[in-house]
């Protein structure tokens, strides 16, 4: 994130705000997973990009919510608001600690990576072959969670790293998608990248 | 969570506790979040119990990692499992800061609840009708992650909970099941629970 954003941003509402809060900070403990399986920097250095951009919206967050209350029932409910975007904080600031283990370049015990990739919830890596119906089209087209039950957390396009793709993100040949799901849905989607899977959920060829 | 459970447990492994903290770690903050989102204080108190039992783990894990250091080496292998799972157990006390806010009966701000319901992962609950082709079957025959991208998070059945139900959890008719997902999967996931739809991903019926 570069330095200006922080005075060019103008949040809508507390609720976009919130929002946000609660999507950035997923993201991030999926992206804190992903950097210490690919012991990645630069995933890692987005992690941290992120918790910045984190207590940004938290202090709007604060400022706006705080400025909302007219009365002792308001102040209450707002004192909510700031009391769960605090524990979004902490969840983000947790995933900043993951992510500055990888950046301080830590050696990683192996049972580190098995417990990353053998929980309920695992994150691979998809490379998109050039003959794989995912190709030329968009991630809100192919509904990839909703029809594979894979999250695309982020995408490698040559040596350039697209975070937290967004439903308009169009796939190309060679992209290479980290994403979420179980094992099998994870395995799943690799063979509709690989080209060997020709369908994707339930729609027709 | 019972005491006697304390005496009982024994763990096998440094990887097995670690992959249980960090499965715990992601259910407690989806049931944390399920808690608000239904006002439940039962779900708030699993998510209590679980942030006692994550602490118990990582008692456990600190103890197991310790003796398993018999050199430099493996000394700073083991600090890099010590500070990740550090950091879960931080993500699973913001999941406990969370469900306090249940547990208080803090007046949610009506913003609290359109940010769980308009993030991009919701929450949602699914009642199964008693001609679902889900009745009678296992959450690991269903493979309901991968084939809907809706993760149950727990169950209700009659006036009981179940939480974390696992591979071989069956459903039964007139369970209320709290899933995890998008909007989109979400909602098909409840036709197929209301019996309008009657496969579940590419089985065939």
């Amino acid at each position: 994130m570069e330095e200006h954003e922080e005075f060019e941003y103008q949040p809508k509402s507390v609720r976009e705000i919130f929002i946000e809060m609660k999507n950035i900070a997923e993201l991030m403990v999926d992206l804190a997973y992903a950097s210490i399986l690919f012991g990645d920097k630069e995933i890692a250095e987005e992690v941290l990009d992120l918790e910045e951009r984190m207590d940004l919206l938290n202090y709007h967050l604060t400022t706006h919510a705080v400025l909302a209350a007219r009365n002792v029932r308001e102040a209450e409910q707002v004192t909510a608001i700031l009391q769960m975007a605090n524990a979004i904080e902490d969840i983000s600031n947790a995933a900043g600690d993951l992510a500055k283990m990888v950046l301080e370049g830590l050696e990683l015990h192996p049972v580190i990576k098995e417990a990353i990739m053998e929980s309920e919830e695992i994150i691979g890596k998809i490379v998109v072959s050039p003959d794989s119906v995912l190709v030329g089209r968009t991630l809100g087209e192919l509904k990839l969670a909703t029809n594979t039950g894979v999250w695309i957390i982020a995408v490698k396009r040559g040596r350039r790293w697209i975070f937290g793709p967004d439903k308009d993100f169009r796939i190309r040949a060679n992209d290479v998608l980290i994403g979420k799901g179980t094992h099998t849905s994870v395995e799943h989607l690799r063979e509709i990248a690989r080209g060997v899977i020709r369908v994707v959920g339930n729609e027709k060829t």
